[in-house]
């Protein structure tokens, strides 16, 4: 379904570029490259950069002008860190993914990204063949984006939207909670007490803890181990610890 | 304040990404940039990959150490691509650059994201030593980043929410506030090995680990501890506790 988006560098002057954006464009399952009058190409850098991307530098489609790359396509951003005196339609990047994915919907669709060549980007008559300029937030004194670092960006967006909704599942969980990988369920509340209970004979046998002297020891490592909470084989683990010790004291 | 955060490139053998990663860094408002024992530094290829960035490269730190690499850091993540047979607590970017802008709020905190080798990523002691491994989505044919590009979508998910968050127009969602308030700041990285060491001499003494058997005990301790974050005084309590049975066995 990606494979309907088109990555169009214009007027690219580092073969070496044009393979490392390949391989972000593998990376996040985009594959359709396109090459508009490109000063070197083939070119060995292209393919050395790709990595494990070369069929993407194979396959890539080389044309003259910038129409032919945009033939059969709805839907055109352009990207370019600058506003024009003719302000364009501006998206972010994860709007820009958005519309993408609701675009794709349709399956007769074709989509094509254009980017700028490495010296000055866009012109207005490139940008003005979009329907939305895509800016990318970055740091306004520094904004200039390495061209393959543009390509990632705005497909890692597209690629994210994507993959959550191919799963509806994952939408929920990708950014909003992160998998704490437990091996074991959690351990019971019975199992805790039985934890605590152990500690404390424990700490008092050593005289880190004295029955007579009231403190807030006990509370603050309920709390530190209730905050953590061990699965059951970690439980088990530090009961073993405890139990290690006791055997010794 | 993101120059709180450290981008710490383990044995990198390419010094050209040195360069890339700087200039992604630069672009997102990063500037702080670790080097642990490059096999090329300083290198000619990393001020050209730099273009704009060079300064980045010319004040990275040189170390020769991930610990050294990590010296005062309370919350540290590890990026890679490969779950491992000991699973760690995977975030996405994401959820990552929730969990540093959040950290950021203390003017103390300081921050780490490792980075593994171009060849094979981050080694397990390595990635055991921080509390959650970043996952990048990508295509599962094809999950390997370029060092730099992983650098600059780490990157940029934190400059979006940093962004965000000076701008108020976003009100900053629920699940930026974490629920375990701390009385104290958390314990830093070297504090934490300290802790490692004396329990793992501890139970090395009490034979509930040996010497000359391998075993996952510590890298699961390690796994449970760091994902609990003990504040100083928690991990000061848990200190006494095993000062207190040292001296008893």
């Amino acid at each position: 379904m990606l494979n309907r988006i088109r990555t169009v560098l214009i007027h690219n002057s580092h073969p070496g570029n044009i393979g490392s954006a390949a391989r972000a464009l593998k990376n996040m399952s985009l594959s359709n490259l396109y090459l508009v009058a490109p000063k070197r190409f083939p070119a060995k850098e292209a393919f050395y950069m790709a990595a494990s991307a070369a069929d993407l530098v194979e396959n890539a489609k080389v044309l003259g002008t910038v129409n032919e790359a945009l033939e059969g396509c709805s839907l055109v951003f352009g990207t370019s860190s600058r506003t024009r005196s003719l302000k364009w339609p501006v998206v972010s990047p994860s709007v820009a993914a958005q519309k993408i994915v609701e675009e794709l919907k349709n399956p007769e669709a074709q989509i094509a990204i254009l980017y700028g060549c490495e010296q000055s980007g866009l012109t207005n008559e490139e940008l003005e063949k979009t329907n939305y300029q895509i800016i990318i937030p970055a740091d306004p004194i520094y904004s200039s984006l390495n061209l393959a670092q543009a390509v990632l960006l705005i497909s890692y967006e597209i690629y994210k939207l994507w993959a959550i909704t191919l799963n509806e599942d994952l939408a929920l969980n990708e950014d909003l909670t992160f998998s704490h990988v437990k091996e074991a369920p959690y351990a019971t509340h019975e199992e805790l007490e039985r934890f605590y209970v152990q500690l404390e004979a424990l700490l008092l046998k050593v005289n880190f803890l004295f029955e007579d002297k009231p403190s807030l020891l006990m509370p603050r490592l309920r709390r530190f181990f209730n905050g953590a909470r061990p699965d059951k084989i970690e439980l088990q683990i530090l009961r073993g610890i405890l139990t290690a010790f006791q055997k010794r004291v």
